[in-house]
């Protein structure tokens, strides 16, 4: 069994949050200057980036540090007591560090002003609802084939955020510092600072229903009734 | 071995259909909402977003359940005498109830009257055929991947029905419970109340061709003759 | 070892064939009539669908005939001897006649003229390298997963010909038997009979040059000079 | 263990170079004269293409060679004294040879004057940046999964490149033989002549920074502090 210290597990968290920041904010860029207006064709680039970027940085940093890169996943991991809090406190710095200089990356690479700030509305109970189905649905794949088919974790959380960007109306932030890091951002990703918070607490109250649930559902026993 | 017990079997089937019937009445209705008319484009986003949930969901839910989701699948389980009939009526049930709410879910989130019916028809000889061919395709494909690939009945599920949704005239609903959870969608995904007899009958009729036809295909025995 | 007999077989070949057609002209008019003119909107539905069919069907057909559905692999498989003679002219019968009725089926669900010959001329020394090249490509794959990763044919295939839709001018029929079935569609993937030759010929000679090729190229032996 | 001589490495290199510029210029050129003006429409054509073609390639061919078909993956390569520096060279004439061959041999394909030479500008600080950035993720993809997972090289490097396609300003061109290749193509794919030497050297300073960083990174010990 190998072990990562301390450093390298943070320096994971800030690397693949980099690049998944990176990757929502300069794709959905790239996807709104070619699109023409048709917003479904840059939400299908934008979706497909997202999905394969989450499929190679889990698959190459989960054996370090869990590959979170998502405060709501610390947390749930805490809970289950995989991690300690003093060490989930550093994931969440490394994600929202390591994030945010992916999104200011984004910017330069494409040539726009390096600091921010959203304009973009993103509010009301059916987006809440959004984020917290969102994030639940998130958390219950991350436990359920971490569960059942550990080497899978990759390619589901890939598929199921691509799916999220279709289902939710909010098109599934379904992470804290992904929130923070769009808010940042004035384009295709962003969302206006007002309504972080929002999204948020549905995103933590998704998760610790996720974590609850998973907690019955995922736990085999004998079935003496069937 | 693990078991689980009955209670668990039903909340994965409801939890299951609920993401199901979110992503493809959610789904349906994001990409109709950006698409500006282009209704191929809003199929990608659609087909995108089913494909992926269905990966997922077969993934962490299978081993629970058998990821059913699906009365067509159910039937052909309990023929196969792998569930008894009396749970295959409780996994139904569990269907069209995770499912519905799963739809009215969808509803909330894109801030839509809850309560809808659709007023899409979706009738005639094509589409019934489209129905049968699609389930037969659906049921074949599952039973080929127990018998051979266990482990791929996850994607080999998402992408078949990928593929039904662009080669069938009725986008392959292949799912009698999906067939009555869309009734009650009027958007993009929806079907008329009137026309799902229609639908679920030519969908068990696949099914069951199906079952027997891979009874006879997929047993192997001594070759002489070649 | 499982083994089915040849009955098995030629039902395996004739089934895939009826699925991979119908797929392949199915998708194709559900693309053209939904893209509103777009054709590369239209060829990525039927890119989509025509890759992951044939995942699904090599996936769950392979165990048992070798999941050929294309006249050009038998002719390999006969030359490397892994298939007498007179069951690849089997395999072909089998190949034309299950996707001939894999072509009807699909008019019929889309309520179009069950008879139909293609007009669209698709013809010239372009095109005819694209086959050669296309073809040619396919087979190299398929011999070199079933060298090295015989668990990932399926997936190989798939996002051979998806690549190949796209990097030929021909878009890659890269199938005799296809392009036989797409004569009998005057469809998005239909191709005029008169034509129906050029393509076939050029097909065969890279299917030629593929399994020379890897021959070689896919040989191990002990290596002094390195 | 299987071993190959220097013959056959070497036409693994020149072939799959062949395949992956004939798909990278094809799918470009193709996709360009579909997409009706609309540039989104055709990245997505190229990016499913590219992406494809990466999978199958490097799961057919890194058995022999390594599959790198990129002169920055055989630099870190011979840094990493994984080749010596002399067959190195050997590999990037191959790539240069094998590509050049695939970018006129796409020009045929679609009827084009065969030497071409780009008129496409792609300079300035923000795409140098794009380059090192997608080179630094290419390397630290293929040195991950290497690492922890060699069994899915080729779809994370398929997976990383088509999310590349859309993060970046300069769609992650992150290969100085493709660099060199597009050169020679006046269509989407193209890159002036005179843009090359600023993309090759960020090219080459990003896959340096990878290695360095991964030779830490990837490197377990024990963990005392946590």
């Amino acid at each position: 069994m190998v072990d990562f210290n301390q450093a390298q597990k943070l320096a994971a968290e800030a690397l693949g949050s980099f690049f998944l920041f990176v990757t929502v904010v300069g794709s959905g860029i790239m996807a709104e200057n070619l699109a023409g207006g048709n917003v479904a064709i840059a939400l299908l680039g934008n979706t497909l980036a997202t999905g394969a970027i989450l499929f190679v940085l889990i698959a190459i940093l989960a054996p370090i540090s869990g590959a979170h890169f998502n405060p709501a996943v610390t947390f749930v991991m805490v809970l289950r007591k995989e991690l300690s809090a003093k060490l989930g406190v550093l994931f969440v710095i490394m994600q929202l560090v390591g994030g945010l200089i992916g999104v200011w990356a984004a910017h330069i690479m494409f040539e726009l002003p390096v600091f921010q700030l959203s304009e973009k509305t993103r509010t009301g109970g059916g987006q809440w609802l959004s984020e917290l189905i969102a994030t639940f649905g998130l958390l219950f794949t991350i436990l359920g084939t971490v569960r059942f088919r550990p080497e899978w974790v990759a390619p589901a959380v890939g598929l199921y955020i691509s799916a999220g960007y279709w289902f939710s109306s909010s098109t599934s932030f379904a992470n804290p510092a992904i929130t923070v890091g769009r808010a940042f951002s004035n384009s295709f990703a962003g969302i206006a600072p007002a309504d972080i918070a929002g999204f948020i607490i549905a995103q933590f109250i998704g998760a610790f229903l996720a974590w609850g649930l998973a907690s019955w559902l995922f736990n085999a026993s004998n079935d003496l009734q069937n």
